[in-house]
């Protein structure tokens, strides 16, 4: 039996959506909204309805957007011929926050995995191929995850994309920047190492 | 500058309002929610708007609920005569679950801070008496936090009721049953030592 009132419940219940949000979380956030935070919370629920009815894909690159086309492809100011295959939104905004990229993006919104029943149509394989042929561009950037399902991802697409003639490239993976390598393990310094440089 | 669409934007703030969530955590959720939960993310919404504008505070223990008197104040099964008093809602949940308690509460939704500004009317000290009186107890509990505010906020009522005179007694602080002694931090270990009990 719960010892909260039913409308108590049903609150910790419904924050349990939330990721990473267990039940003792849920409890804890639920007392604090109803004894601190009563403004906020009815901000929260305003935000969210807001949210869930407007929010949807960009047409271009399928990234999440109140707008048709989201600021990154209706900017004027971003190259048209690279284009940046990811598998979320976040790394779009990984991308951008981190500079150094002025070129267009494409967001699978997952990657291929025959096991849960996601294949290319589900990422949106015949879009990304559409967007690559209207903007005509000159080089294709893959940055799926380094997994086993994100390097299969982009084994795919590069068999699609090669198909029409255009580069393809990989973002490259290795020991993170300022990392100390004894704490980099072992599938990341094997990948390092195979995937050495000759200094020139 | 926001990398986010002005509603995405919105979303990630409101999240923030939620306890133990900072920027990282909140765009998780939101990409997460809006990515794969949508459902779960307008009921979400519905749960926080109808929490809100139900939700007070049981007329007798001062807890949460969306009844004038909570079920446990209601209940004719339990003992009138004790009284426990405890700073937060979640206290009352911590008593209940762990089972053995059989009376009533009392719940201050805080504690004495005079550095905050939070007096005894603030923590309802004078219903805390009304409700004490009415119910002629033959016993009050103090379960307070053992913080300085917690125990503070014991002396204060202890004075009280005393004049009143009720029996009034503290919950035992001690090592908890199953902790190991090494791990017992040095504060408790010398509550521990100092409250011992001749074994007879
Ligand atoms: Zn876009
Ligand atoms: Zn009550």
């Amino acid at each position: 039996m719960s010892h909260y009132s039913p409308l108590i419940e049903e609150l910790i219940d419904a924050l349990r959506v939330l990721q990473g949000v267990g039940r003792k979380s849920a409890q804890r956030m639920a007392f604090n909204l109803l004894q601190h935070k009563r403004e906020g919370a009815l901000a929260l629920s305003a935000a969210l309805e807001k949210a869930v009815g407007h929010i949807g894909h960009c047409q271009h690159c399928r990234c999440l957007t109140e707008q048709a086309v989201c600021h990154l492809c209706a900017s004027e100011k971003r190259d048209k011929t690279t284009l940046c295959v990811v598998e979320s939104p976040a790394d779009v905004i990984a991308f951008e926050q981190a500079g150094g990229y002025n070129g267009q993006y494409f967001v699978l919104m997952g990657h291929l995995s025959p096991i849960d029943g996601i294949g290319p149509e589900d990422i949106g394989i015949d879009r990304l191929i559409e967007r690559a042929q209207s903007l005509q561009i000159s080089e294709l950037i893959l940055a799926t995850n380094p997994t086993v399902e994100g390097e299969a991802t982009a084994y795919y697409i590069t068999e699609q994309l090669r198909q029409m003639g255009v580069k393809v490239s990989r973002i490259a993976h290795g020991v993170p920047l300022g990392g100390e390598l004894e704490y980099v393990d072992s599938g990341t310094l094997a990948h390092a190492l195979s995937g050495r440089r000759v200094v020139e």
